[in-house]
């Protein structure tokens, strides 16, 4: 089976602009919630059995009554409470996922930020063919900007080549058993720098194949990305 | 003295908006074109004795009908034309101040993309002071994105950690006898590798200091780029 994971446990917004997290933010004409724009690409993409969102405890009633309001296919979504940080409230959705599922060695999780909705169904499907052919795949755009090395902060100590260079998005998906058992496997000290999934396969070299992302596909973090979202909303039909 | 050196060499636009060069695009609810937003930032900064600009041989005349049709202080002001790429652009504008000024150690450029119209005076003020402490300085920002690396483009080889990157913008500042002393020191296969002029410094174990820029001072190459700087400008005044 395959899983969609969409990662929504912030309560941040470093936006000011109301008291929500910001994947509830309104976004384009629709004034629709970030985390709806996103759940409504996952919801067209046949391939998924079933979407599980993780979110803040104090927030799961929230997005429930979204899921509601907006009249989503609401038997394939499973909200669950998220962890402390990305990768607790991912472990937290496979936690959820066993025990509702008998999961086998094939089975692929497709995890996703919520604040970014404008992942297509072109990088959903190239996901889930590169999770089973490889064991797990990172979405990704060759690097934009040249790219420094500072150990100091202070001054410039290396120039990496651009050309090896790509910059992360999501999603990231994985055979669910393996990423598991790849997690377990690290010491809390490794798990702590783990900020990013596929570090845990790059860290014990196993394959993480390359998915071509989209400069559109931005994350929504500060008020400039969400001027930049508006922006790409409005050259786009909803 | 102090030179502004605006790098505006290229006759591409990527946007198929008209026939311009990007960096001649209107920009804004004042419809200027962007590399006039651009020169006027760098006339509004009073340590800079005068700013070159480098542009294709094809379009030097236009870009002086529109300093004169902007009513730019035209004395401070002038326009050279452009190498074959961004280096070649920098080095034949070091020529032209070489052939007016007598050049000291310790005279400085301060390098700019000319479609980058929304640097600050800050930025300029503080390249200037680390070029002229430490020899060379460029403009960073703490990497948003995790960066990953592949020598294939097929899966990823590594995953740097994202706390010792930062993305590269402009301006870049150097003590322009030490720049050209370092460039003309490379052999010709270094010089084509280095599209970065930080590069050389780096290649020659030379300090370059980091300036701290903007995520709003984004890079226009893109249609996407050119809404997101509409959009950046919606929420300014100009």
């Amino acid at each position: 089976m395959i899983f969609g994971a969409i990662v929504a446990g912030g309560v941040g917004n470093r936006m000011n602009l109301s008291g929500l997290p910001k994947q509830f933010l309104p976004l384009g004409s629709s004034k629709k919630p970030i985390i709806i724009h996103t759940l409504e690409k996952f919801l067209m993409c046949d391939q998924l059995d079933y979407i599980y969102l993780g979110v803040h405890k104090d927030w799961t009633q929230y997005a429930e009554e979204l899921v509601e309001k907006y009249k989503l296919k609401s038997e394939k979504i499973i909200i669950v409470a998220g962890g402390v940080d990305r990768n607790s409230t991912i472990f937290n959705i496979i936690d959820a996922i066993e025990n509702r599922h008998d999961v086998s060695d094939e089975d692929i999780i497709v995890t996703h930020d919520a604040v970014r909705p404008f992942l297509t169904l072109r990088m959903i499907s190239e996901n889930i063919d590169a999770a089973k052919r490889s064991g797990a795949c990172d979405t990704v755009i060759p690097a934009v900007d040249t790219i420094v090395e500072s150990k100091s902060g202070k001054v410039v100590t290396n120039v990496p080549n651009r050309k090896y260079l790509y910059q992360g998005q999501t999603p990231q998906s994985f055979k669910i058993k393996k990423l598991k058992k790849l997690y377990l496997d690290l010491s809390d000290e490794e798990k702590s720098n783990m900020t990013d999934a596929c570090g845990v396969f790059v860290a014990r070299n196993e394959l993480v194949e390359l998915v071509m992302g989209d400069t559109f596909n931005i994350k929504i973090t500060t008020l400039s990305d969400y001027k930049i979202a508006e922006a790409i909303l409005g050259g786009m039909p909803e």
